[in-house]
């Protein structure tokens, strides 16, 4: 693509829609990455029509912080998603938290909607449950979905069961109105997110405006599900089930909008928030390929996810980009593509990958691996160094809680935390992807890569100003007891007496 | 396909001429298969013109017993490409290796002679160095390459520099003729094995006349090499540089075919002897994807192969297999194309892949793992039961040697022979690949799998007839001191006096 097409959909650009699919997945679930199987048709489609990113990172091993960081483009140690309890530990929305979304963040669909976009959420929220951090109160037009993950049931005493909300009331509570079948899996909860996805896209193509879905599903999450169509379907199991309804579901909305005639005016994207949960496997959990451990840890199965864009016309089919990304980019890329600029007065992390999706160029910039209030890797070009190792507590460790099941690579899977700020770990992951062979201290390549690597960490902890954590303070009495829309529904429990503590994070 | 075109291929069938890529290349090393670098864009070519096969196989995971299974059809334990020195024991055929492929064996090339048609084979041989193990007198017409692996630099003393082979005679040695530098991994011979193979299937091609090119490259075995041109180029490092290589070359020999007009008479396979070489890396050593260990042991690592079967017109493009699949097959399936039985007087283990290949269809059979004389695991379905585990041993390990660098599955990836025949360790290779989570002993599930497993365990070993054992006497007279042709070269080498002794295999 050259610069006359630049500036062709530049001139375009205000018929720009946006589609991004975000939800848990490992690299390694898709058949285009490598999953044995090969049970992900349409995603791997998607790719062959679109471009595949291979080197592209969540902001954070956890889900609250990486949506945080997708919907603001700032990491989550700047828009406040992380935790000041303890060190280095990861944090996220529960239903007791306190705190949430701070009006002082501009998400991207409050940016959108000033340009005339109509913005819908379908799926988890999990910027916070309390009234202020509402969706609709940061910028969305729309949402079907629950504030939470999907935990449960809960017994509506000590734990009141998750809300499903439609736009600003609740609709009904999971397990209670939406099913879901702990033992075997069922629940038809993704039909109905594909549901709501496929009318909101033909609503607004018939109004001819512009749109931004986020379609935040969490089938992959434990408790994992399927609808009945999908359930034994996989040779994977229960998780496999869910994947192949995603895919599937996937698949109808992007043919939904070539049927409409709306697909090369529609940019949309496919990542996940954070790795598998290796700690669910092999039922729950997913696939990081031949990446080190998972969900919760700053090694590569924990951050390092799968990542398509597809734009038909825009796009060259069959793409492949070695661009290091960020789940952060895609608030700069869609602002960039709907020519609004991004906030001039904050830090703003996510880069514009339009010149890597578009001109096939490559961009220099580091992908900063956080777990909590600590930087405890950095990757530049093709090397990474762990300044802190840890996967958890051994405390844990022996209560059988394993992020690296089957994995264990000396002086690299710590249980301890280890501080290497002196002497960081270095690898290089184009020859080490696994993260199994540090470089030795003594190299001329380890000396050579740590000076250029120490100026970019420098300089990010020069000008980091952290935001007020908001993860630091949790209550009983701030739970789901009485989401609006209860009364109607005769489904509103009485909260307990405030009791403000501080939230424990273990690891 | 229907059967209306399986019978014009038939009718067809003598002008179908094979070609079989074999070398060692772990199943993670392509970009189809999800390597990360993504840099085999000619083989991901090949997958999505051909058919991928994503549950194959080898016969061992070791070289010299998967090419002697590849040729014959038959398990090492029944063609004698094994030890019975030790119980389950990896062995080879080395320089001082007395043993070789038996007379009474009948080779692929053998069977398709009489069929009119001519055999290549260009690269390593590695079934007997000594004058009756010759290539050209089991089949093949013409040979380029070396019967051993190109180890070395020897001293001409204690051992001899492998020799290079061109038909009867030899033309050089390795490091005296044909380099390799060990310190920048710099050598030509994937250039020249190139050329040979584009030759031949020139010279075919004008006498029109059906072949059989076996291409049993080595440039991804330590000592790794690449030629100038390549070096440096790839993510990976050295290994990576060759593996670009050996795309690279394939992509040639693939484009050669369609330019002279063969492509739709030339029936193409690609595989790999044993898994990548874990302990070889991360210069010299690939990749198995997320499968457990790596070549030396039976599990997916090992002996799970990149599988991709291309045949223009014929294979429908794009093609994804899951029939489970051996190296042995390519024997059977190449006599059915050539119109060709196998012969009745012996158990052949590899069966006919073509109603898998060209109709879809899945063939029910069982995977065999043997580790020397020990079947140590079977796989059938999704399920692989381990029947016997090691890794290496304890002594080994102290040592630094490890088959499963970062991995460690408690009671599997153990360092002592563990016996587990009266309750086998039971996996569910779809929803864990990785071999990780064995299934509980107490599941209906694993009662009523076993039920199933013990009968094809109990139909196998009772039917068992096992080979001579080829591989227990080695003797340091039987160096290639003076291979046939050295004289003309002034490179013969006096051998010392004949005392054969026990092969020692350690693991």
């Amino acid at each position: 693509v050259g610069p006359e097409a630049l500036s062709l959909w530049k001139s375009k650009s205000t018929f720009t829609s946006f589609g991004v699919f975000f939800l848990q997945m490992g690299w390694g679930d898709l058949g285009a990455f490598g999953e044995p199987s090969k049970e992900t048709p349409n995603l791997d489609q998607m790719a062959s029509e679109g471009m595949l990113f291979l080197d592209f990172y969540t902001a954070n091993p956890l889900c609250s912080p990486s949506r945080a960081a997708l919907l603001t483009g700032r990491l989550p140690v700047r828009n406040g998603f992380y935790t000041t309890n303890a060190h280095a530990r990861n944090a996220y929305t529960p239903q007791d938290i306190v705190g949430g979304i701070s009006d002082s963040e501009l998400l991207l669909p409050e940016l959108l909607k000033k340009a005339g976009y109509v913005n819908k959420i379908i799926g988890k929220w999990h910027l916070g449950h309390r009234p202020q951090f509402h969706p609709l109160k940061h910028g969305f037009d729309e949402w079907f979905g629950s504030p939470n993950c999907h935990f449960g049931p809960f017994d509506n005493r000590a734990l009141p069961n998750i809300p499903v909300y439609r736009d600003w009331e609740m609709i009904g509570r999971y397990y209670e109105d939406f099913k879901i079948d702990l033992k075997t899996g069922e629940a038809n909860l993704t039909q109905i997110y594909l549901q709501e996805a496929l009318d909101f896209i033909s609503k607004q193509q018939a109004s001819q405006q512009p749109f931004f879905l986020y379609w935040a599903i969490d089938a992959t999450h434990a408790p994992v599900y399927a609808s009945k169509h999908f359930l034994g379907t996989s040779q994977r199991g229960l998780y496999g089930d869910a994947v192949r309804e995603i895919d599937d579901s996937i698949g109808k909305i992007l043919k939904h909008l070539q049927k409409l005639g709306i697909s090369e005016n529609t940019f949309v994207f496919f990542t996940s928030d954070n790795g598998a949960a290796l700690i669910s496997a092999p039922r729950q959990g997913g696939s990081n390929g031949r990446f080190l451990c998972g969900k919760q840890t700053t090694f590569e199965g924990g951050m390092r996810e799968p990542a398509i864009a597809w734009w038909p016309g825009h796009i060259p089919a069959g793409g492949v980009s070695h661009q290091l990304g960020n789940v952060m980019d895609l608030f700069t890329t869609s602002l960039s593509l709907a020519g609004l600029q991004p906030p001039g007065d904050r830090q703003i992390d996510g880069i514009d990958l339009l010149p890597a999706i578009l001109q096939g160029k490559l961009i220099d910039r580091p992908i900063f691996y956080y777990r909590g209030n600590e930087m405890m890797a950095v990757r530049v070009g093709l090397y990474k160094a762990h300044y802190w190792t840890w996967s958890n507590s051994w405390e844990e460790y022996s209560k059988g809680i394993d992020f690296c099941p089957g994995q264990n690579v000396s002086g690299v899977t710590t249980h301890t935390q280890e501080e290497h700020t002196t002497l960081p770990l270095l690898f290089h992951l184009g020859r080490d992807p696994g993260e199994k062979y540090p470089l030795s201290f003594a190299s001329d390549e380890y000396q050579r890569t740590m000076e250029r690597i120490s100026v970019v960490v420098q300089q990010h902890k020069a000008t980091m100003v952290p935001g007020e954590p908001q993860l630091n303070v949790c209550d009983k009495a701030v739970m789901n007891w009485s989401p609006p829309g209860c009364e109607k529904l005769g489904k509103c429990l009485k909260p307990p007496k405030s009791d403000p503590k501080k939230c424990f994070w273990p690891h």
